[in-house]
């Protein structure tokens, strides 16, 4: 079964990006560049909702597929494919199920806060890894959006890292 | 000057209680109860906000003061100070100001979230302690109401603590 992972540097209240999608506050290290080739590893496909591909976009390069990494955007709004994605129109958790149960890598999911709940919720999460930064933002784009219930976690690794970060990994305690 | 020190367990995604107060997912350890002792050895005072005196005084005990430990509730709605507490009417960031220039102990902040927001925003907090839960609430008390600004911090402390805890101390980067 193919392992989908949900990647993500945080603020220490939790936020992705600020309340204006702000992310100059990420720290960049060794550590950070080293850790992202070791969770990338193996992987050949992503996962991103509509608002973070968008995101990704105006940062000035949309994450396309490669040859090697197929990229899948969840959208109810997108009209049609940008090149080198495949959108995903409905029923995120059964495809991310069906995805796992074929063939191939390991899975990122690379947010944001909407589509990591869906999927946490869902149970098609194997491992959560946050990068967690020494700031408070105040307000911004939430990790995970509002979750019906409870999900239990077994922490995996908890480590200061350069630049005053702390690498926490976890997966679902099943 | 005295020392304020925020302390908090949390889920991993930042609430104090679930969505109706639930707290019966912390977990107590040896680890806890030493930092705990650690945390409160030297303190003699702590602030609390309203909502959560209130919540300590339904889970059946007002956290009172004692004769060591004086405790100042932040409120405009209660009208008559309960038994050994001290109601905080107005300007909590120059209260909390005035009483760190005065002689004695160290302060405990105990929340929630409102009161901490305001109390960091105001810049006279000077150590965050989590006890970073492996659980995702879904929703809650959050541990920090929204702020208007960013606060950057600088990581003293972060190690993993028994029944899979994680201890991380802040201050504010000054």
């Amino acid at each position: 079964m193919r392992k989908v992972t949900y990647g993500a540097a945080v603020s220490l209240d939790g936020f992705l990006a600020g309340a204006k999608e702000e992310i100059d506050w990420l720290r960049q290290s060794d550590d950070v560049a080293s850790i992202m080739r070791e969770s990338w590893k193996g992987v050949d496909a992503m996962l991103m909702g509509r608002k973070t591909y968008e995101f990704a976009a105006r940062m000035g390069g949309a994450p396309a597929g490669t040859s090697k990494i197929r990229t899948y955007v969840f959208t109810t709004t997108i009209a049609d494919a940008p090149e080198g994605a495949e959108l995903v129109r409905a029923d995120a958790v059964g495809f991310v199920r069906d995805l796992k149960a074929q063939p191939g890598g390991d899975i990122f999911l690379m947010g944001g806060g909407e589509l990591a709940a869906t999927l946490v919720e869902g149970g098609v999460v194997d491992e959560i890894g946050l990068n967690v930064h020494p700031i408070l933002l105040g307000a911004g784009v939430p990790m995970f959006a509002a979750m019906g219930g409870r999900i239990d976690l077994a922490l995996v690794e908890a480590r200061p890292i350069a630049k005053e970060c702390v690498l926490l990994r976890y997966r679902p305690a099943r």
